[in-house]
């Protein structure tokens, strides 16, 4: 439905343009498509000396058609950022990324299997065996704004005995800058005892005809796969219990886990949230949760979250089900002063500044506005239970395949991004090799 | 980021028809676009005698450019539904209905107007004057499948003398399909006083040339706008209450008024929101939330819920901001048993029933299965103190409005729908007229 403060973008019924347009326009009633139209209008109005929309012929043009690269390694689909994916800075949060990368990744399946009646890809082969998700990483330099047209690539590949890997590069369809990356680590199991299983070497062989070789990363291989520490009790950061709606639930008949996101954030101090641009989670999934469960939300600062010293903040957030030691998912969040933040994403994406006004300009202009509340409160003291321990006792499958997986040698120190770069595994922006050039490339539209 | 249980489909580590592809198409290396690769492994899994994907050419094509019709009077675009859209019915629901119609109505403004640095439409001539929903409905026949493509039309009218009506149709791109319609009253305040203030006649005059003319409707006016009951207290139904997320607050600073449906979601008993779908929601805008807000939200029946007759069922929502006597929202839900709704909304979209054993076997084989809760308690008492007086004595400046341009003349009893028909007033698909073919004609793609 419609946002009240929104009603003037959406009923539009100010029509000068269009007016001076009928009038002077003879194939008025011809115009078919949007692009026509527009310039019509852009033409109606520069005659009355009007500001013509001159964005109105490119913003609306559908994304082009979802694809793979050359070799089809690579799968790409674009996405226009909507409005309910924008939040007050009139940006994309990471919620919609987390969205959109889902959405892709589901995709490169379908487009090579085609869509089962369930929905899912018509994946042939793989009987009894399913890949379950244990830790997803994405890091974002910048996020696009309301109406921006998103690249995203996606690829995977092997990536140990037992375990795949699939990676996303996330840029502006439209200029070619690069916003961000991500990375997941996946396990196979046998989906009747619920036990850890390899890929069979017939299956694999195939699958690594369709991964890119070498291998590409889109996050150094130095900057993942960072252990997440120990959460201590009692928490010093607590938000009130969230509600796993019926609406959260997805395909798969369980809670999307992008909603764990959207619960985490509720634990980061207001000032933080305000000030501050998430540059990077690491997630590792525990378990599940489904429609009606009270979910508790925790969090931890890595940092001296209480100073405003502009230095990089960062915090362990941990989930778990109300009225048990279930937990459901652990995280480190990475934020950095919005300022910097926006120095690093390019001259092109610092437009927050004179976008915000306006956006506190059209909230403020809405019947019963209601002061922000903040969502968290930093605890001196809690009265949460000093159960870490029994916490930490209960895992699931899937994070008992993840402590199997994610191996001594693979763990890094939660140190600085060192960024080390070679041709064979990264593909960030900061390289000054030449290997990401197909992914930079600017599109022609 | 990914669900777990979606695994399968989103790594795809199984591609034996492309190693057939790889073996017998010499272009292999030369297949740059989606539609020629999944062609391309169709073919060679026919050698193989395994089923080709043969919806991979099509479902992951762009949706056409969004555009007008022919005198620019409507706008129209299209979707595909995501599979974070999609619930464990692998259907869109009420919520990604009510989002592609807001997105679409803030894509008509910005496609005459522009976008402008604020993210909402650039519309010039209306200084110090704001457009506010006081009334929304949404009637659907059907909802469409993940991956099933969507094509929404919207247009607007006058519609008395201080509101304004914006309508929408809604219908299955590929197959014409009808699947539903929604329709929407907006008021005009100042935007200093707070005060219902008129549309100047000369701003009117140009918005009515890009109207409709006659004005259509996409709901019969004889099923609209029928005054929603009193709520009586103490509530029959309750659901836990609700924590505005930080993740739903939108470009206005204030919570997505969507949101509101996901919370209304929470109070219907379970046997009625696993066996019924909704098919429609009349919805009155009261006040507005945001984040950290904690919403209780309270329901009452208003047929007899607790019998599975199979027939009809209707229920009167309310939410409140806790703590205070705020009412933000009332609505009434109508819900028709499944098989009933899928038998009028015609064959091509009766696949629930193969489709959801698929997703109930997809989502038994996720590990650590939580069995669903009941997210409503249907209370035989209560202990929500009977203060239905003071909920409804403080109304905000919407609901004032609301209260002013909704008047007795216009107000219909709550009975069966009339469908009364002629050509300047309807245009659902039960009408036997033939002035909604534009509307219905299949998109050749």
């Amino acid at each position: 439905m419609l946002r009240q403060g929104q009603a003037a973008a959406l009923s539009a019924p100010c029509i000068p343009q269009l007016r001076l347009h009928r009038c002077v326009c003879p194939k008025y009633r011809a115009t078919r498509s949007l692009v026509s139209c527009a310039t019509s209008v852009a033409a109606a109005a520069a005659e009355a000396s009007v500001a013509p929309p001159a964005v109105a012929h490119r913003v609306l043009l559908a994304p082009k058609d979802a694809r793979f690269n050359e070799d089809c390694t690579v799968f790409i689909e674009e996405f226009r950022i909507r409005g309910n994916e924008a939040g007050p800075d009139q940006r994309a949060n990471i919620i919609t990324i987390a969205n959109l990368l889902q959405e892709v990744g589901g995709n490169h399946g379908v487009a090579m299997w085609g869509r089962a009646n369930s929905g899912f890809a018509a994946m042939p082969g793989m009987d009894h065996l399913i890949f379950v998700a244990t830790r997803m990483q994405i890091r974002m330099e910048a996020y696009p704004k309301w109406g921006d047209l998103v690249r995203l690539e996606t690829y995977f590949a092997e990536d140990g005995r037992l375990t795949t890997r699939r990676d996303w590069r996330i840029s502006n369809a439209d200029t070619g800058e690069y916003l961000g990356a991500a990375t997941s680590t996946w396990v196979t199991i046998n989906a009747e005892s619920r036990r850890l299983a390899k890929i069979p070497e017939a299956v694999k062989q195939r699958f690594l005809q369709l991964a890119p070789s070498p291998p590409r990363c889109a996050i150094p291989t130095s900057d993942t796969r960072r252990k997440l520490p120990e959460f201590v009790w009692p928490p010093q950061l607590t938000a009130p219990s969230q509600l796993g709606r019926r609406s959260d639930m997805d395909p798969n008949g369980h809670i999307n886990n992008v909603a764990y996101l959207a619960w985490a954030m509720e634990v980061i101090p207001d000032h933080v949230y305000q000030q501050y641009q998430l540059s990077e989670v690491e997630m590792d999934f525990k378990a599940e949760c489904t429609a009606g469960d009270q979910i508790e939300c925790f969090g931890m600062p890595l940092t001296d979250c209480a100073s405003s010293n502009g230095s990089t903040q960062q915090f362990l957030h941990l989930l778990r089900k109300g009225g048990s030691n279930t937990e459901v998912w652990r995280a480190r969040t990475t934020w950095k002063p919005q300022k910097v933040a926006q120095q690093a994403a390019g001259a092109a994406h610092v437009e927050t500044s004179s976008a915000a006004p306006a956006a506190a300009a059209a909230a403020a202009a809405v019947p019963a506005a209601v002061p922000a509340v903040p969502a968290a409160v930093l605890n001196g003291s809690s009265s949460v239970p000093a159960n870490g321990a029994a916490v930490n006792g209960k895992k699931s499958a899937a994070a008992a395949a993840a402590a199997v997986c994610v191996g001594p040698s693979l763990q890094k120190s939660n140190g600085a991004s060192t960024a080390s770069c070679s041709k064979t595994d990264c593909e960030h922006t900061s390289c000054s090799n030449n290997h990401a050039a197909e992914s930079t490339t600017t599109s022609s539209r």
